[in-house]
């Protein structure tokens, strides 16, 4: 797939650079929006706006939807301002209000004059709502219907006002604006009799989300309930737009990102890999990286307050990355477990007392199980075969009694700190594996040390 | 969202505790498929089956494909024949084929029987594709059109047949069973004259899978161009069924969270973490705790090597922890950044260049401060505040020269490694945070100790 890209990306250029250009027209007929954006992502600016001009007036509007807000900018900014109103005039406000959002003031002064009063309005409007809220993300582009309109009526109204709707396959059955219930375009075609009131054949189980909603619970209802789109009301309960599964599928692809980011400890970016520059890269590693090597010092403090006993038996020193290591990758394995769960709202925090059971239950199997093979092949290899006379049966044993303590500990922190995150309003995803490693190290350290006390009376 | 639909469990509860069946039936008629499921994972067996059959026959099917394989089963095997045969001819052939696909054999056998031969065979048909392929993932049930029909033709078709097919609103234009092009029900119900043929109006640009293409390439196709259904085509490039969006949801979340278990260190599994029992979590888990325990002997074998110098400068230890956390945590970032922008097809291995610039840019920038702030720290902290004379100015200087050079080492193994899996054809997402983190282990310490011995002379 990606390679076969690769080379028609390398036609297309090629075609570019010898300015063939119907050639090049007709081959970009025949791709996907999504695969044109691409290929603008891979070209210079004075190409760009060749490019976009061979297209027809709806792919280039598609097409420009798809693009990276720097490629946008680019092309707008190359614009005159009959060919920007023209992009505008293809585009869904939804898509025009994110444009809006991501350019910079002088190019959303442009944008704004040249488009038609009722779409700036409607812009307007969008970007009223908080960022990541429902209003932000929805489109107030739908098709109402009347409750008392016959089903031949609403299909002549579909057919009328359909073509600038995003979608037209939910209808929304609304009175003064009230949200009373939906009709798929299945559900009209499919009925028997053209004379049926919709009030009649609409469903009238129906769940919206408010303008205010966030949009990680709006994705969430996507994915639960297979949705193709989502009413949004306002306070009052009236409808001002809807949420489409296109919309969704993006918030969940960069939530589920950000979740990520956050496990591997770093600020979660809006910009993707590729586009973000060794700075911001930097600005969004550094700070995680910096906390967790200044709580190092915890660590550092527990290795000298038993300096006396790592001086009488130096073999104990060998084992310390081990013990830490194990246990750090204990705990990630719990948290990144619990994290997921939470995220596709599997586990609430009521689910705690069952969460504590599964995970003392599976640390003491997989502690048991790495402290005796630990136990063997130390003997084994440490003692017999690399010949370290300093390990004797105690050493081996304060080193495994350690590692299953260490096991069972880090599991029960990793699943309980995402939890108490979730509780307090947290992204549990912030109680990922670097943090709960930090803890986890000094509690190993401490438990080996007092183990070693104990046995080995040093 | 969750705690009041807490509440409404509760409620119905009551309700049949009560024997409120009329009641209960009220208000399960008001609510969703999914979230019926959801209720019957907290009911008990016997309580089930009374449920079930309170919902009118479309809603129980629709509400028997959202329940868990483990409910599914204790509900058929309390099923009537006649019961089940009602269910399986609700559902349509897809649900019917995953349902076949997850029941033990003595069920498939009774869900066969009851099954109607035209949906036997379609089960039969779908189940011999590999697992997590496009054919396994799709339904035979969709609306095909032929080029001479006219627009009003076609809507007529779908008025006759969509009863029983997945979606309506994308129509495949068929020859001989070779797909020629696509119409939207969108296209036919805004097209101007109803005589049209449809072969005038369909998309040509079409594109398709085969019945092998792997689901996670067909999740990526429906992230990537937003579709509502993507036909599957046989190698004679005849088309056999399509993939819908909804079931392309399920798998994108299914593949991301395989993704977060591997980069956890843990094997995959498709329970669910409630589901999970302790010695299925136990076996997911154990394998890489295991080896990463085994693997730790490297690091031991490195810190007994330099047992001379660590007994000269014992003050050196504490330090160990915090050098092998930073390195951990820098590699940890780099992987699970270039590990998620792979899964989202952002990045090609002929990216490498640019991202070992990236990474080196970064971890350069990165080390140089952590290791100035290091270097400040510990003397104030570690030699002033806690007056540990036995930090020198060198001992300083050889732990922040070692934190520069392991973190930088520690982001280009973590970019580079899941990278080269990827070239390989392995699952970048193996080569996650926990097997880079023991590399980087081992890595660290031997930097560490070649510094301390050239600038300490031990």
């Amino acid at each position: 797939m990606t390679e076969r890209f690769e080379l028609l990306e390398k036609a297309l250029v090629k075609m570019l650079e010898d300015k063939k250009y119907t050639a090049l027209r007709d081959v970009l007929l025949t791709m996907n929006p999504a695969d044109i954006a691409a290929l603008f992502a891979g070209l210079r600016e004075n190409k760009m706006s060749l490019v976009f001009r061979l297209l027809p007036k709806e792919l280039a509007a598609e097409t420009f939807v798809e693009m990276e807000p720097d490629d946008q900018e680019l092309l707008i900014r190359g614009f005159s301002d009959n060919e920007l109103k023209a992009v505008l005039d293809e585009l869904y406000v939804d898509d025009a209000a994110d444009l809006v959002e991501e350019m910079p003031a002088n190019v959303v002064k442009r944008i704004l004059r040249q488009a038609d009063p009722e779409m700036r309005t409607s812009i307007n409007q969008i970007l009223q709502y908080p960022e990541n809220s429902a209003g932000s993300l929805m489109t107030t582009e739908y098709v109402s219907l009347r409750p008392d309109m016959t089903v031949g009526e609403s299909i002549l109204r579909i057919r009328r006002q359909g073509v600038d709707k995003e979608t037209i396959y939910t209808c929304y059955v609304t009175q003064d604006r009230t949200l009373l219930g939906l009709v798929t375009v299945k559900d009209l075609l499919l009925a028997d009799d053209d004379d049926t009131p919709v009030e009649n054949i609409m469903s009238t189980n129906i769940l919206s989300v408010t303008t205010q909603t966030d949009q990680e619970e709006v994705a969430r209802m996507f994915t639960k309930y297979n949705f193709l789109a989502l009413p949004v009301v306002d306070r009052e309960n009236r409808m001002v737009g809807i949420v489409t599964f296109d919309d969704a599928m993006d918030v969940i692809e960069e939530e589920t990102t950000e979740d990520i980011e956050l496990m591997g400890g770093m600020l979660p970016s809006e910009k993707t890999y590729l586009k973000s520059s060794v700075w911001e890269l930097f600005k969004n590693r550094i700070p995680w990286l910096m906390l967790l090597m200044v709580s190092a010092t915890f660590t550092g403090m527990i290795i000298t307050a038993f300096e006396g006993a790592l001086a009488a038996q130096v073999a104990l020193t060998a084992f310390i990355p081990m013990l830490m290591g194990t246990g750090g990758n204990s705990g990630s394995q719990s948290s990144v477990t619990v994290i997921r769960a939470l995220s596709l709202d599997e586990l609430k925090f009521s689910d705690l007392p069952r969460v504590l059971w599964k995970e003392i239950g599976t640390s003491v199997l997989c502690g048991v199980v790495l402290a005796i093979v630990c136990f063997v092949k130390i003997w084994l290899v440490d003692r017999l075969l690399l010949g370290n006379p300093q390990i004797t049966l105690t050493v081996d044993a304060v080193v495994c009694l350690a590692l299953l303590v260490t096991v069972v500990a880090a599991k029960i922190v990793g699943a309980v700190l995402p939890m108490a995150a979730k509780r307090i309003k947290l992204d549990p995803a912030v109680m990922a594996s670097p943090f709960i490693t930090t803890i986890v190290d000094a509690l190993s350290l401490l438990v080996y040390f007092l183990f070693a006390k104990a046995l080995l009376q040093i």
